[in-house]
């Protein structure tokens, strides 16, 4: 928690924030240690970026003098991120990798092999995509929410919406064994894929390709998913 | 596991390899669903890779008919990792995740923000540390254990390693707040020094620069250092 990320109901006037809810107040006390003067980074969801003073802490809320907010938050990466739904523990790490990382579109898709029952998970209920969304904000300083959606079909997503988004983005497909290596460094609006653990199947590949994709690789060796999208993140921007 | 990796120990002869330990017999019945007769990647330990087909496979025991194992493991990356040991948890992951990128050196370092009872985790045992690395080389196709070292003193290995390390390798210091961003692409061989949560205190990162290092940044975010590890590694390489 490099920044106390305050939702508008913390923030009480102008110059005064209570957080209140238990995993950060703990988190307060007993990872920071925090004391009554320390000053620490605060942040607006959805806005600026600042300092404050802690005014008191107990069991049960901190409050906090705020100073400014007006900084502006770290520049979001400009992508679309499109990723066939990891299971559910993997999921709730790569969420708080790529908010961490900058990314503020993220699809989460199904695909021939991502298991019918990852889809049923609790970490897909919205309140727990929010909590792991929050803590990579939090890690890195962000105020921003990503935009995640889900899309429960292959076929209706390649159909209905990837036209629309490959119109104004550049469409990589990660894929072991295709043919152009990962580019590095580019700056334009990018929509990237990534499959699942064992992959696209090659009638995916196909459809993505056809869509308009580029297929990239990151060599010949195989990544859980959680590192490939990592590394194909600090690749590309 | 995208490897069947054999220790010298389960090759009975050229053609004949047999697995007996719990885990990979275990992930092989329920995670792969393997049967009598499917072609498998196989690797030897320190060795080649190639093709394999189960002969048969019981509660206790896999048997394969190795073909060939003339492959060579995919290449290494040219770097030296020296990074301060992560709690525990982070280790593990960490380690797994920077065998299979193919990290090959890798130096676990104090430093003044590492807590001290980290160095008393069992996950420090030379057997879980193998267990970790050969995860990362299941996952990535690789048969070579990356070399792992303990330096329990910061100013020890500044003073008494550090020059050897720096002479044949272009020292790297990631750092937030260091003036160069991370290059990309390069190919020289590298030390890359990436510190604890928290960060190598002012002294670490003068005595560093000092010894030659250069420091990069990774941009304004602050990042786990599991993802700023993977994410360093492939701006690098």
């Amino acid at each position: 928690m490099n920044l106390i990320l305050l939702s508008p109901d913390d923030i009480e006037h102008d110059h005064l924030a209570r957080v209140r809810d238990p995993r950060r107040v703990t988190h307060l006390r007993e990872v920071h240690r925090a004391r009554v003067g320390d000053a620490m980074t605060l942040g607006v969801a959805g806005g600026g970026i600042g300092r404050g003073e802690l005014l008191s802490l107990d069991a049960d809320e901190a409050r906090f003098a705020i100073d400014t907010l007006d900084q502006a938050p770290p520049p979001a990466l400009p992508v679309h991120l499109v990723l066939a739904l990891p299971r559910p523990r993997m999921l709730a790490r790569t969420l708080e990798h790529v908010t961490a990382l900058g990314v503020k579109q993220l699809t989460l898709l199904h695909t021939r092999r991502v298991e019918k029952s990852y889809w049923q998970s609790p970490e897909l209920s919205p309140a727990k995509i929010q909590a792991h969304l929050t803590l990579g904000l939090e890690q890195a300083r962000d105020t921003v929410l990503p935009d995640v959606t889900l899309a429960r079909g292959f076929r209706p997503f390649v159909e209905d919406h990837l036209p629309e988004l490959l119109a104004a983005r550049r469409g990589l497909l990660a894929h072991p064994g295709m043919p152009i290596s990962c580019p590095r460094g580019i700056d334009a609006p990018t929509l990237l894929l990534v499959g699942p653990e064992g992959g696209f199947i090659e009638w995916e590949v196909e459809r993505l390709l056809a869509a308009g994709c580029e297929g990239i690789h990151l060599g010949p060796r195989i990544l859980r998913v959680e590192t490939a999208v990592t590394a194909l993140l600090a690749r590309l921007f």
